[in-house]
């Protein structure tokens, strides 16, 4: 039986689920995929981390030299975050020759290109499936379901902490800052919860998943970005009314020529099958040209979800005797192919200090400009509008053009609806 | 570039989708997945289908044995449907080294075992992405993305025309035969619609991915089976009232001893995720013991869907140098591994002449045999019961004692409620 050897760096939560699994499922995946994978270095420096799991201290690593220069180890699965030292360490593991599995998006989407070329000199490869949407198997799906579909759309809640935080101030009535401490007291949210709410962790995954889709670079500067935090309780129940439901969306669109991608705050129907992922649960949307619609649901985030995805990678890369490579990393990236603008609907909600006016004014502004104003209505010392598809642009200037109207006050809230 | 040659056994609705994927997308495949696929070889009586198609009739093979001996065909796919001659040409097909690609579950659930061997003695593999849910990624998924996970459940809506019909009669309160009428003028449903109304076409999916799930053979006739012919309307709508929508399920359930598959129309709760999967789409819900819940929707029949997982197990074919073996169909099938019985929530309505005294008497009679009564109430003629948990044996029993009261004139409908 092949024997397949494994360094872990770091051994937090996902580090942990994934020693775990492996242990338990040793005998398991021996019998069902042939291969007999032992940890057999781990790098991590609190001992008693190493001790509560029950790992042997033998195999504490001194450094990561020592790892990427055991021959009896072939794949390095990395859990510690952050862009450093993660990807020097990557880098090195791949140059040696050993295979990655990493659960790591920011550092992964920012370091996908010189990984690439590592992994070429080396000839070993890089695995990421836990890097997005946890043990759901959205990147297996990308790279080896859809060969005969040019991908033209990717819709996805790919982040679990502002889920669970929209889904609760839909659900309770709750305002923003009341259910971020909540989901902090309850583990979902970090300490400094900017990287979640602020929508860098959806951006950095939709720069991967959007990659994959259209096999092409999509950097993370090329994508919109729009976090919850400015959310007003109000808007989401509004919307109810309405029959939309929010949530944070990392979505992209390629039509062959042009990309857009963006990460922000949205309005869905709320018979859209993604309105109904609540709580901590994650989900992803794609559309291609011959297999339409498919949409992958599951947990996003947890030490076990996700160390099954890593295991799983793990199998793949012991198994895997030539290792894909991405072509496209290796590609400039064409600034003219990104789109720098986008269309969509629009739900705008004005404050405004005469009621009698404010609405028949706002709304000829917004005709006047070519867009459609598909409802309107006063609610308390608001105008609600609701529009047809329009520029961002566009929509931008006519806000700010309404926002000098005598009767209005400000802009309260401009939530992009999505179908 | 490797060169692989692809002979169509049948040019339906699905064999057309996959030719004119293999031909629009053949630039595509070659330059992001390194393979050159090319039709060598169709086998088609109707002529005019391969003119309409653009097929080469040069092309047109005078019999399978033609396409066997073909050193230049690498892989065989076969839309016959139906288990004769698709079992006996990809029988022969796989001896003679051609791995085979087909979206066909009734041949497939029939003939696994014997294909098994076929590939195993001519080196080639099984690939068979397509015959569960069309364009979605379902098979992957169980073998090639759980692989550190004991699954312990699935639960799908596997059958389109079913769906469409139950999704139908429940939007529209309209009654079966008209729902079925109309599926049928749609082209959702078979003019012969046996096979999807009476479950076997789930059956056969059931046993197709719970064997995957769990490693184990499922033969068909371990899968109680129950079609939707006779549902009725009413129950439907008396079950939206109570928060239930009904829906053709597939289940199976695994402890690591026992396992269960069963078939029947059953009541979901309305939030959950495949209550809101409608028309004639499809999805798939897994519960693995580390990833937890993962759901997989999308379309689960049409022509390019369903070509789009053909295509894909193309390039799986004609990329993988060995092939995939499922050991589990070489063991004997341990009868003392399946249950005969399965527990469940039930919903029960019985037509009733005496209002005044029966609801009583049944609940009273469920109850003294040991089951809660969650909710009772008397609705025109009919007294409807829901029950907690109860074996599907002893609720049958009951339900007999109940039909003797003389207050019931007889069992209206029984539905299982799943979770």
């Amino acid at each position: 039986m092949k024997k397949i050897g494994v360094a872990l760096l770091g051994l937090g939560v996902v580090g942990g689920g994934t020693y775990e699994i492996l242990t338990t499922k040793r005998e398991y995946i021996k019998e069902n995929d042939g291969l007999d994978i032992e940890v057999k270095a781990v790098l991590e420096r609190n001992l008693d981390r190493v001790r509560e799991l029950g790992i042997d201290e033998a195999l504490v690593a001194k450094d990561i030299d020592e790892i990427v220069s055991n021959p009896d180890i072939h794949v390095v699965a990395e859990f510690f975050g952050g862009v450093e030292p993660a990807r020097s360490f990557l880098i090195k593991a791949l140059e040696n020759g050993k295979s990655i599995v990493t659960a790591n998006k920011e550092m992964f989407s920012k370091s996908w290109k010189d990984l690439e070329e590592a992994g070429k000199k080396g000839n070993a490869g890089l695995y990421f499936e836990a890097s997005c949407v946890g043990g759901v198997p959205i990147i297996r799906t990308l790279t080896d379901a859809m060969q005969g579909n040019k991908m033209t759309s990717l819709k996805g809640i790919v982040n679990g902490t502002t889920n669970y935080i929209l889904s609760r101030m839909s659900d309770e009535g709750v305002d923003y800052n009341t259910c971020l401490k909540s989901a902090q007291d309850l583990g979902y949210a970090e300490a400094n919860p900017t990287a979640d709410v602020d929508g860098f962790d959806s951006m950095y995954k939709n720069s991967i998943l959007s990659s994959l889709a259209y096999k092409k670079r999509v950097p993370l500067d090329k994508i919109y970005r729009e976090g919850i935090s400015s959310v007003d309780v109000r808007d989401l129940e509004i919307g109810k009314e309405l029959g939309y439901t929010m949530k944070l969306l990392a979505i992209s669109k390629d039509d062959g020529k042009m990309t857009e991608a963006r990460v922000h705050p949205a309005f869905l129907p709320a018979e859209h099958p993604l309105s109904a992922v609540k709580g901590s649960f994650n989900a992803v949307f794609i559309h291609g040209d011959n297999v339409d619609d498919v949409m992958l649901y599951g947990r996003g985030a947890g030490s076990l979800p996700t160390g099954s995805a890593i295991v799983s990678d793990i199998v793949f890369a012991g198994k895997n005797t030539t290792h894909r490579r991405f072509a496209f990393e290796d590609v400039e990236v064409d600034d003219s192919s990104f789109a720098t603008d986008f269309i969509t609907e629009y739900y705008l909600r004005f404050a405004v200090s005469n009621q009698g006016e404010a609405l028949s004014k706002i709304t000829a502004l917004i005709e006047d400009n070519g867009v459609s104003v598909e409802r309107a209505m006063t609610k308390g010392d608001d105008v609600i509008v609701v529009t047809s598809k329009s520029n961002e642009s566009k929509m931008q200037a006519i806000v700010r053009v309404i926002e000098r109207l005598s009767a209005v006050d400000c802009l309260g809230a401009l939530v992009r609806i999505e179908r």
